[in-house]
């Protein structure tokens, strides 16, 4: 069929539509979505359900001239199609394809940038002063789902607009979920606006003068649109208390009347905010009736929205068992988690200990600090919190938990590269962030085992400590029924030959890679330990002491940037040691890393066996050097 | 006189005194506030803002089995004065004496501690919900400034009290500043609802109440207050669609009438919030009439509030004015501060360029991300954020800032140790948790003038940079007319003998120390060069590599905690480049450092020459040795 969405290569071409051809154009959107996505994976959810909302926008106003900024930005499919990028959209998420969030690299409509909630309304912000500053009239509209008002940046933006500017449009994008049903007084007040008797009535209303009006008589429907609304102002008192002028809710899925009233609001002197009520998954059935499950994903059946069974259990999942363990013999144990139930698996130890269980929204801060409130009462409180999105709660680790050497433990999920989500999602800035603060315990895991027995050590450890462990699924060691407690600060030597020449320190997912290489090694007549320092703070001195006095080369690995990371902390143990043995340091370079497959990006970047054994040739040829010559 | 105050040994001796008692202990503790912090100086306007209400909290409940979270926690004079710290009183901010801030180490009574705004409301949530967990009925009481909801972390908090605990008491003490006067729409909503003409009405029949009912007959009195007080719910909406019950605005320096609503609030089984009026600097005429300055500050003349003139410019003062030469010939350079005109002395910058200046609250996100959005569109925002206070940031400054490359400028006020204040305020951290981000310039001046030029190179730079420099004066060196921009990554080498033995690297504030050492070393026969290296990232490489191919020792001074630090970055150079030259390395230990004086505190933990030399005297020595082995 000759579709309408292949003619589209720019925003242009979106306005040269009729209200029909508008209306097909959703629909083949939402195909394309759900068979692309099906291939690819990806946040398939929050995309069918912003179709009409960013076909309106571009039918309005004018990117790149007019600015968007999304929230989170994994709604920005639709844009993506929209923007001259259709032909390559079945490389979403693939390597060297499109990024699966608004990327100012990709294309000049992708105005700003994010992989993290609530930074939208500050962003666009930031655009409209700098508008005002230079004296253009261009507009800036900030799309954030109701979920980002969980989170704190929101209000702090909210709290400057009306003071900065008279000219941004924020629009609410009501789906009543994040990526899970959300939480809190914000999720409720937001459902007291809809479930408001009048707003059905004001809706069709509207609808009805839209319909009678058509496009044609523009100004006079927004004046009507305007008038209807402000009948509403009721339930949107908590924007203008802030100072925005508060309109909807309307249906999100209504194109001709979010196109009358984007109109409208262009033309407004004054901060405003639209609510647009949304149904995430839209038009995909498996979608509308496992929300969760169709935020974000992996590759599925376009007809049945079946996925492949995951068969090994990941990371994940170890950690919620193993804390429902802890937490069935330990009544001082909770958990928390900011928004993300399901990506920490924290929905397996929900039904277990309903009470001991805090969802708080999209609010890494006040998790933390709330954890640390816990603690000074004598419990233990586990917070389940992504390696990138710990970084938004770093002061609070610092001021709150660590300050007070209070007794919380981060299980940062995700930490080292997380593949397909590409640079916002990374978790590879942990260790640096975290070993500075005194206090402060960092673990690695080798294992789906050594994850419970951390887990287990952080719980009887009075005072803070963060485990990390990577996505997705480990080597596969089922855990022992009863964890056992490691001695803090103390490696563990996998394999040593008495006389090594070179100790490899195989830091968490990178263990695997230090045992290769040690073959390798061998393969090449040198004798190798392989050790899996498990605490990347403490580093285990002694260990260092030893192997650093009686080898001629250590190396160390680790799935982690490498300015001030575990190899850094191995060279500055050997400085504080006086010892002058060399160190291979392999990791991740300074720069941002792409998404792709994380097999693939650690070939590239160097984060293999091979890419060691090539960074630590001169030393081996010195140390051949030395040998030979004893010889002659 | 024989003092009220002198016999208040603990809570429970307030408790015993009669209303007439309690208006005399309130005098006398302003009287001692006024005269006490003329000597030590501190935060004198907070705390006679708080004498009543501190008062009557102490009355009515019973810390350490009720807790009080104060946000911040520069209020707490008053709690301490009636905690069994009155004899002490006389060593607050002194060099091992009382802290300025709540510190649980200080007190059971200080049951969390702060020193950065937004937390209190996160934190008592957290006891809220483990005394509902464990069944007690203990009671929390939050207390917090307005300026307290100009930050994120309280609307988190607001997000999630009402759905998580029954019991909860926030106490918003309103004075309309936070260190400046506060900015936004939650000023201006505050400041309607106190500007309520039912308000004063309400006020004068609650206080006639008490005093027709004195003490006596609470119950009752409490009844009518809470009618009184119902009857004004309109204006604390914001609370309400938050799920706080609220009530007020209450006097809050009329003890009665506070200890009345307080023995009413106490019975009830709701989270609330009591909006309380207060003034700040109370009862002291200079702090009145300059509430900026009486915030916090050093010694003064307790009659007439003098402080003696500074004399010699601060950092501070600098950086305001080097900006303000910048803006005048680039209008493209605009000026972020999070509620800190003064701190930073952006205020002398904004009456020069008003409309380029921004005051965004204590919103350190916010502040980041709005600067990310305005660089979007051409614009060179300087943030100028203090050390300790960017680690709020630290994901915008990586998510925001540095993923997306955009020309930010992180001016980082109190870089290394903050002195008096304390382990909250010290900015120990920022090489650290900066230098693994990649894209950003890391900058330490040596002097005025070269803070200037960094200032000035950030400003050509295309890309975000930080700039790090210390609390209060430098060297004193004036900056030049005109910036000169430095080469990016190059290290100024300050004196080099040629053939030096020795490479002394001292970053920023330390540079003095290193030329000190340089001396002390030539004193006892080594030559050593001495290096400004005025990049902590990228750090000079060629020059690392120039002295650490020829020198027998490289040392290192850094303002900073070792860990990850300066001198970890230059060791990580010299492995990078396969060097062995050993490295000492001279900053804080991996500890929470106290408040005191810098220079006390330098000499405690070794930051000096001398300490530099006794740890380098291992390696001294063996070069000494090997000299001699050549002679022999």
């Amino acid at each position: 069929m000759d579709g309408i969405l292949e003619r589209i290569k720019s925003p242009a071409d979106v306005k040269k539509l009729s209200m029909v051809e508008l209306e097909r154009l959703a629909e083949e959107i939402r195909e394309r979505l759900i068979t692309g996505v099906a291939k690819t994976g990806g946040h398939i959810g929050p995309n069918l359900g912003v179709v009409e909302l960013t076909i309106a926008m571009h039918y309005v106003f004018d990117t790149p001239s007019d600015s968007f900024v999304f929230d989170v930005s994994h709604q920005a499919y639709v844009h993506k199609l929209l923007t001259g990028r259709e032909e390559r959209f079945h490389t979403i998420r693939q390597p060297d394809g499109l990024n699966g969030f608004m990327l100012r690299t990709e294309s000049e409509h992708d105005s700003y940038g994010a992989g993290h909630a609530g930074t939208a309304l500050s962003a666009a912000l930031g655009m409209a002063v700098a508008r005002d500053l230079a004296g253009g009239k261009e507009h800036v509209v900030a799309l954030a789902g109701d979920a980002a008002f969980t989170n704190g940046i929101s209000f702090e933006a909210l709290n400057n607009i009306a003071a900065q500017t008279r000219r941004l449009i924020v629009v609410l994008n009501d789906n009543d979920w994040s990526i899970d049903k959300n939480v809190g007084a914000i999720a409720e007040y937001f459902h007291k606006i809809t479930a408001n008797e009048t707003f059905s009535g004001w809706h069709d209303k509207a609808a009805s003068l839209i319909e009678r009006f058509g496009g044609k008589a523009a100004r006079h429907v927004a004046r009507k649109v305007e008038e209807a609304a402000k009948g509403l102002i009721g339930p949107g008192m908590l924007f203008e208390e802030f100072g925005l002028s508060y309109y909807g809710p309307i249906d999100g899925h209504n194109m001709p009347l979010l196109i009358e009233t984007f109109k409208f609001l262009k033309q407004q002197n004054k901060p405003v905010v639209l609510h647009a009520i949304t149904q995430k998954g839209r038009g995909f059935q498996p979608a509308l009736e496992k929300q969760k499950k169709f935020h974000g994903l992996g590759p599925y059946d376009p007809e049945s929205g079946e996925t492949k069974s995951a068969g090994q259990k990941t990371y994940s999942e170890i950690f919620a068992e193993s804390l429902t363990k802890l937490a069935n013999r330990n009544d001082k144990v909770v958990a928390i988690t900011a928004a993300m139930p399901n990506g920490t698996a924290l929905d397996l130890f929900r039904p277990h200990h309903p009470t001991r269980y805090f969802d708080v929204g999209i609010a890494e801060e006040h998790a933390v600090i709330f954890a640390a409130g816990m603690a000074t009462k004598g419990y233990k409180p586990f917070c389940a919190i992504y390696s990138t999105f710990l970084q938004r709660a770093f002061d609070p680790v610092v001021h709150d938990v660590a300050l007070q050497n209070l007794p919380v433990v981060f299980c940062m999920d995700r930490g080292g590269l997380s593949g397909d989500d590409g640079p916002t999602h990374h978790g590879l800035f942990d260790i640096s962030y975290l070993r500075s603060v005194p206090n402060i315990i960092h673990m690695v895991p080798k294992d789906e085992d050594e994850l419970q027995d951390m887990m287990y050590t952080a719980m009887l450890h009075d005072g803070p400590s963060a485990i990390r462990y990577p996505r997705g699924t480990g080597p596969g060691a089922t855990p022992k029924p009863e964890p056992v407690a490691l001695e803090i600060g103390k490696a563990e030597v996998v394999s040593d030959p008495g006389r090594a020449d070179i100790a490899i320190l195989g830091l968490g997912a990178m263990l695997p890679e230090a045992v290769r290489l040690k073959e390798m090694l061998e393969n090449e007549g040198f004798s190798a330990a392989v050790i899996n320092p498990r605490f990347a703070k403490p580093v285990d001195r002694q260990c260092v002491a030893d192997f650093g006095s009686r080898c001629g080369l250590l190396i160390t690995l680790e799935d982690h940037v490498l300015a001030g990371g575990f190899g850094s902390a191995v060279i500055e143990t050997l400085s504080d040691l006086e010892l002058a043995v060399p160190v291979v340091r392999i990791g991740w370079p300074d720069s941002f890393i792409e998404h792709g497959k994380v097999e693939a990006l650690r070939a590239r970047y160097g984060l293999t066996a091979e890419a060691a054994l090539s960074k630590a040739r001169p030393y081996l040829k010195k140390m051949m050097e030395q040998v030979l010559a004893k010889h002659s």
